[in-house]
């Protein structure tokens, strides 16, 4: 009998948070929300509870086993195996490991563990919708309605209905300003959530067709024998690396995508983060021993040592053990090649 | 026969440069110019070498003392005596009990030892002069030259020339900004440094005169056998906290001031600091590990943390031990207040 099997995918460094994000202790694991679970513990909790799920596959770097071991131990979720990659190779290997140590029947729930889902309820209901196309062998997708021009999303084009969804028209890359307003409005384009659930043997077959080569190379990196630990082999190096998204989703006949309005967000910036965060009378999201004096509309973070700050507006100023970050809200997007240099003098 | 005793009094809490000077580690105690001495430091070592200069006495806080004498022995100075207040009465009481302390013969040059002095050849000429002043019963004080309309300090206001200097006419508090102008222009004032020579019997028997009960309240509290430390007693605590400048040389008739081109400074502000700070291209005066990208004309200083900046102009970033600050320049005087609510917090 099939179970739900969730896939957390718990990679990549989130260079974009620095220093709350670190290589160390990537996004998914950071104190984003103060007193909040982390978005990893979140994630592996999220499916908690609903009838016929299997404990979860957790894929992740060596460097993060001890995070996803405590992190999983505080959310009580003992996973069936952590698949631990000597690299990161994109999320397909990732997928296709976990499909190949899973049952054949079971139904992957892949989840990357860096997204925030507000409605958890709301989700669940979705995870019920798309289960019951993947028993029908559909690799499905979730699309989330875009309520932006973003151009930092992947777009999935919807085509003809299928019950409470679509096939998928075609996936489209992160676009330009322009044609994101144009998706943002005509109703036929869902952002991609990265999200997907499939039966694991349909994977694998669909895997077989669409990219042999890294199903066969996965095959190869993938121990005979796991303990609740599947460390894949140095082979693994070899994979391509490249997304689920283009290896299998971009070619394969089978893509349904359903509609999801859960309060998803990636976090993928400070300004995301700050629209999460409470605020207070002049508009600064503040959290930890902070002091402010004539501050507005900024985001102040003290993660160890008291912070003060006075006379600042739209400012992101964030302490944490790696570093300290001070940036106008308006270049946020510097952040990244802070953290990158930062991290390089580290 | 007499001899040129410095008495570098360190006390303060200099919480104007919050978080480099806390509390635990005052502003002459800090690492100010990465790389170069403290002022404390650069204070007792001030007339090293000066013939006829003895060892010094230092009058300091208990809280401080194990950091006088770990300074003290870097600079190679060995104090003839270390004073310990239990607690801050000012610097009248302070000069009173050093004054106690030394042999009346003693010329008393009395150095806070949080300023700055940029030239030392300078410096040890002006005690030079002062210290034939001080030979013949004068209590000397310090003036600098105005460069600007500073309302920070107190003035001097000169009257008859003696040989090299002046009588003081009077000593003027903090004033109003016109008033400071007026003084900065009219060649008749000069800064109160708060450096002052005289001999050790006669700024006794001056205090005798003009602030009895502040002689006699310190007596009581001074040991009566010190051996290189002298622990002022608990009744130190019912003496007068009152300056020296309030007590004595607002009240004397034996003031002269001799004027000093020097180089000082008391780094009272970030400004000042970074006033005395080298700049990069962008007029950014930076030290420690620091990532800039379009920065200009700021102060940013990381002591033990990367600390990264985007996209700012003319702020104060700090990243030390105590804490993080960052401020704009335009709003600087904001620091006493904040270093304040931080230091309640903490």
């Amino acid at each position: 009998m099939s179970v739900i099997r969730p896939v957390i995918l718990s990679g990549g460094s989130g260079t974009r948070l620095w220093p709350l994000s670190t290589r160390a202790r990537p996004k998914q694991f950071a104190d984003l929300i103060p007193g909040g679970p982390s978005l990893f513990q979140a994630t592996i909790s999220r499916l908690a509870g609903v009838p016929g799920t299997a404990p979860p596959i957790v894929v992740t770097g060596a460097d993060h086993l001890g995070l996803v071991r405590a992190e999983a131990a505080t959310s009580g979720v003992e996973p069936m195996v952590v698949i631990v990659e000597p690299m990161g190779r994109n999320t397909a290997p990732a997928v296709a490991a976990a499909a190949l140590l899973a049952d054949s029947e079971d139904v992957l729930v892949i989840l990357p563990s860096d997204h925030l889902i507000g409605d958890t309820g709301a989700f669940q209901d979705g995870v019920g919708t798309a289960v019951g196309h993947a028993l029908s062998g559909s690799i499905v997708a979730f699309g989330i309605t875009p309520t932006r021009a973003e151009t930092g999303y992947g777009y999935i084009e919807t085509g003809d209905s299928v019950g409470d969804g679509w096939q998928v028209a075609r996936f489209k890359e992160k676009p330009a300003v322009e044609e994101a307003g144009e998706m943002m409005s005509d109703g036929r384009h869902l952002w991609n959530s990265g999200m997907f659930v499939a039966m694991a043997g349909a994977l694998i077959d669909e895997m077989a067709a669409t990219c042999p080569a890294i199903l066969e190379g996965v095959r190869g990196a993938v121990p005979t024998s796991t303990e609740g630990l599947a460390v894949l082999g140095p082979s693994f190096a070899t994979v391509e690396a490249i997304s689920f998204d283009h290896a299998v989703m971009e070619r394969t006949g089978r893509a349904v995508v359903i509609p999801l309005d859960v309060g998803w967000d990636d976090i993928g910036s400070y300004q995301a983060l700050m629209g999460l965060t409470a605020k207070d009378g002049e508009g600064n999201a503040v959290s930890g021993t902070v002091i402010l004096e004539n501050v507005t509309g900024s985001f102040i973070h003290a993660t160890t040592r008291t912070v003060a700050v006075a006379g600042m507006s739209d400012v992101i100023v964030v302490e944490a053990a790696d570093g300290v970050l001070v940036v106008s809200l308006s270049e946020a997007q510097r952040v990244k090649d802070l953290a990158e240099r930062a991290q390089k003098q580290g």
